[in-house]
């Protein structure tokens, strides 16, 4: 089955991508946001460092753990609906054929047309069970190793993102400086994630990269806004 | 297409509940470990809560805004990659027929058959390029109200699952107080969450119970030794 494979591989391609800008789009806009937060209500920065470092744990190990658990999730799912099907073409045969041939049916084949192809399908099992898990479900069936190296790259991708707005609370004492170099440094990191994701997902790079860092200064504002009603 | 609308159905409301457990999960997970966190370095609550609120913001503005932007680049990719097969429809139809019989091949059909069935569903234009999308991309045609309602439930169940966490540094003064009543009101919330989220998933309610509470709890204790290192 070639079709299926060259199918996969991009599936996983694409898969790992989206961990990537899962994880560093909120890497990079909530810890920012938190920062910007912050600097409304309090003098210090190292509390700003505290709490920014506080929240990149927070949010590397729930994105991450999260993402690992999403993954075994959804490999369980694949194999429980898979062991089903597999049950029903031993205890079922005809009513599953006929399910066959009737997705063919709605795809414009002919009703003996359709019922030959079901036939000669079920000729063998194991592809009779790719087809209905791919078609009838509509479920790829999952990277074993993906649980693991999805939670690794969310977690990374939160943590590299995380640490670019919290970087000019270390180097600068004034708040004020600190803020707008956080401000400055991390509008230039979304515009730039947001192009590269851009160029990845729908080639539209510069309207993602102003809505990427839009969501950013969204988040940051109403941060700043709440933190500074409440001090 | 009684089966494709069927799929379809099923594919939106495991998407809802996929918004839901998305925001929910975070929301109970990053704020609690935040405030955890901050408990092992800071005297007063009020910076607690201030850094609280600044979070939930962010954090439900972050999220549900990516993933209004995250569902409209899907529908997009979709919209994008239909055109492009209608296109080679008209274009190339020898080369389109050719994949589609493959693909019946690679299932187990003859090649006879297989060429008869692509004929055939060649002469119905609409539902060739259906097909092709389904199976042979693996897209399913995204809902156009998604968008919306996907980043309302996101950052909703953040804004509900964040408020969790946070209620006990309202009530009690005392940070050591607030810190425990907000571990054991959050741990609980988890583990409920868990539960149910469990029993929409994979049917193991306990054991996703146990396993959500684990990852709010390190992300926690993680936050918080950080803090207290730092401070």
């Amino acid at each position: 089955m070639p079709q299926t494979q060259h199918v996969e591989k991009h599936f996983t391609a694409s898969e790992r991508v989206r961990d990537v800008v899962i994880g560093m789009s909120d890497g990079l806009t909530v810890p920012f946001a938190l920062a910007a937060g912050l600097s409304g209500a309090v003098t210090k920065t190292n509390i700003i460092i505290t709490a920014g470092l506080a929240e990149i744990a927070a949010g590397s190990i729930a994105m991450g753990l999260g993402g690992y658990l999403a993954a075994r999730t959804d490999a369980e799912h694949y194999a429980s609906e898979r062991a089903r099907e597999s049950r029903e073409t031993v205890e079922i045969p005809e009513e599953e054929k006929r399910e066959v041939s009737e997705l063919f049916e709605g795809y414009g084949l002919s009703g003996t047309l359709a019922k030959k192809a079901a036939d000669e399908m079920s000729k063998d099992r194991r592809r009779w069970i790719d087809f209905m898990m791919r078609f009838e479900l509509g479920l790829e069936e999952p990277d074993p190793r993906r649980a693991r190296t999805s939670a690794l790259t969310i977690a990374f991708s939160y943590m590299a993102g995380g640490l670019v707005p919290l970087a000019p609370y270390f180097v600068f004492k004034s708040m004020a400086e600190a803020l707008l170099g956080s401000i400055v440094i991390t509008l230039i990191a979304l515009l730039v994630f947001g192009y590269v994701k851009g160029r990845f997902t729908v080639k539209k790079p510069l309207r993602s990269a102003w809505q990427t860092a839009l969501v950013g200064g969204l988040a940051a504002a109403a941060a700043f806004a709440i933190a500074k009603f409440i001090a």
